[in-house]
Formats: structure tokens, sequence, C-alpha cells
């Protein structure tokens, strides 16, 4: 079986690589014995948003694995050469088309059995405009009691929906960070 | 010139890359046309302390490129399988040899112009016991008004400790976001 986390070729030159602990280092790589290349493996940022209009909060119905069909908060993998913020309005408008703003960053999650560090932003929806995506069977704005707790994605997103209530009740919104 | 965010050759199979769009996605990607990998580049966590003893600040004076011989927080990649706290005690350990308890997040950076995202924590030296290691030129515990402020490493360092001295000042810290 392949594994996400291995290469067994040289990404730069394409030669087989070998397993070693490089110079100076702890651990073992997967190392180019013809180029010297190096491929290290780290956690993916992940990012979304906690979106409001008004009193309520935009969820997507997802039209992708995993978790096909339950409900999400919106958000996906950071891509480089953008800011954790610009991460999380680019993933809404691809699952959402909706616009935000965003207001802070709200949780932070990490994990020792996953290879991703996920955030959510506080956001504000512009506007109450959004539509399904390529990416989304059904999107739709939820006050408190109508959240589908049972049919949710993620320990995240679940996490992130009760802290934002809470700290609705509250008043007044920290930032929570989560090892899950 | 080999671009580190290019794969020229699949890291799964050795067949040459080609630049594509993947079907339901908007960006060009390297995409293995043999067995249809597709090589993903995301911005790397990198994770340290700001690790106090009394009142002194660890340094470590960086033996290793870039910013050879200025003095830093302790830090480095963050590796698959730990959480973000985990990460920073064992950079710090790397860097240091000191050990450390984890008090909380402190500092977050991104960047649009940098593939990485940074994050320090507060923590405690458990005794005042650290020493050089291969990383590092010399390793010691600063007051305030020792600071080597000319000849810190990198700007994340400089802006975390900046907000460690006015937040202590204040005396409550809270979490810092910085693009930068």
């Amino acid at each position: 079986m392949l594994l996400t986390t291995r290469a067994y070729y040289c990404e730069k030159c394409g030669t087989p690589m070998q397993r070693a602990i490089p110079p100076g280092e702890n651990a073992l790589r997967d190392v180019c014995p013809k180029c010297g290349y190096i491929r290290y493996f780290n956690p993916i940022p992940v990012v979304g948003t906690v979106a409001t209009y008004e009193d309520k909060v935009l969820l997507a119905r997802r039209a992708i694995e995993p978790r096909y069909g339950c409900w999400t908060l919106p958000g996906g993998f950071m891509e480089i050469n953008e800011t954790l913020a610009n991460g999380a309005v680019r993933e809404t408008i691809e699952e959402t088309n909706a616009k935000v703003s965003i207001i802070d960053l709200f949780t932070v999650f990490d994990s020792c059995s996953s290879n991703n560090i996920s955030f959510f932003y506080r956001a504000r929806l512009d506007s109450p405009e959004f539509s399904p995506t390529s990416e989304s069977l059904e999107v739709r704005l939820f006050a408190e009691d109508e959240i589908p707790w049972e049919q949710l994605s993620f320990q995240t997103v679940r996490l992130t929906l009760q802290a934002f209530f809470e700290d609705r009740k509250k008043g007044s919104f920290t930032v929570h960070r989560f090892s899950i």
C-alpha cells in the first residue's frame, strides 16, 4: 500500500528514495541518494469560518468525501501564499458562494493522530446571499436551536459551534485551543 | 532552477509530472499522468517557545542558516503526529537542551509571502539547565533590558518578545495574531 506520508521517488530528480537519518537530524526521512533532496512531511493547515448573518450561522452540506452529506462549517486546506484569514474567506466562497468579512481567529485544533491543524475564524456575511457549489449539496443559515448536531461533519465543527454559542451567550469571544 | 514548491516527478510512482487543473479545482497543480497523484504544497507550521526562568527569557544563538549567529527563540518545523505544543517543547530541547512546561499559545504569524505559519507558546523552564546543541552556538537567559534586539533572527521572534514584555507589564497575556 502506498503511504500518504512516504515519498518513494524523488520529486525533484525522479530517483528512488532511501530511508535515512539526515546529518544533524534524529528522525528517519525519505532522502534522495542522487541529488540529496529530503522530503519532509508536516501537518497541513485547514482553515474555515463561523460566518453569521444576523443571529444565524452558515453551514454547507458536503458534496465531497469524507463525510458526504453531513453539515459542515465552510473550510478546507490553506494554500501557499495566502494568510490563514485569506484562506478561510476563499474556502467559504468555494463551498457556499458567500462573501464574508473576517472578524477574528476563534478556534485552533491540533492532534497527535491527525496530520492536520485547523483554524476557524469568526466572520460576518456581507449580505444573505449564498448558494451550493460543486463542493456542497445545500447551503443554509441556522439559528442555534436549528443546528443539526447529529449530522455534523467533524469534531472540529461541533466544538467550534459549541464554543461559539457559549461565547455569544457570555457576550465576549476568546481564542479557543483544543488538542483532539 | 528547481523550485521548492514544484514536483517534477511523481513521488509515488516516479513518472514525470504534468501541470494541470484537477477536476473540481481551480488552481494549477503538479499531477501524475500515470497514477493520478496530485502534489499539493501547503504552508508549513513552525513552532517555538518564549520560555522563562524567573524573570528571564531563554534565547539561543543560531548555529544554522538562515541567520547563522543571530539570537532566536527556540523553534522549528512541526512534525506530523505531534501537537503544536509538543512540537514547541521538542524544538526547545533540540536547540537548548532545556526542558520546558507549556503555559499557553501566545503568538500566531501568517504571511502572504512566506510558506510558513508560526506559533510561539509561553513556557516555563523546569530548572535553569540548558546548553548549546548542534543547532545552537550559545544558549542564555536574558532579562528584558539585556535582549539583543539588533541581533535577533526573525521578525516573528522580535514581535513575540515585544508582545511578551508588553503583556507582562500589563499583568495579563492574550493570544496575539500577526499577518507579516
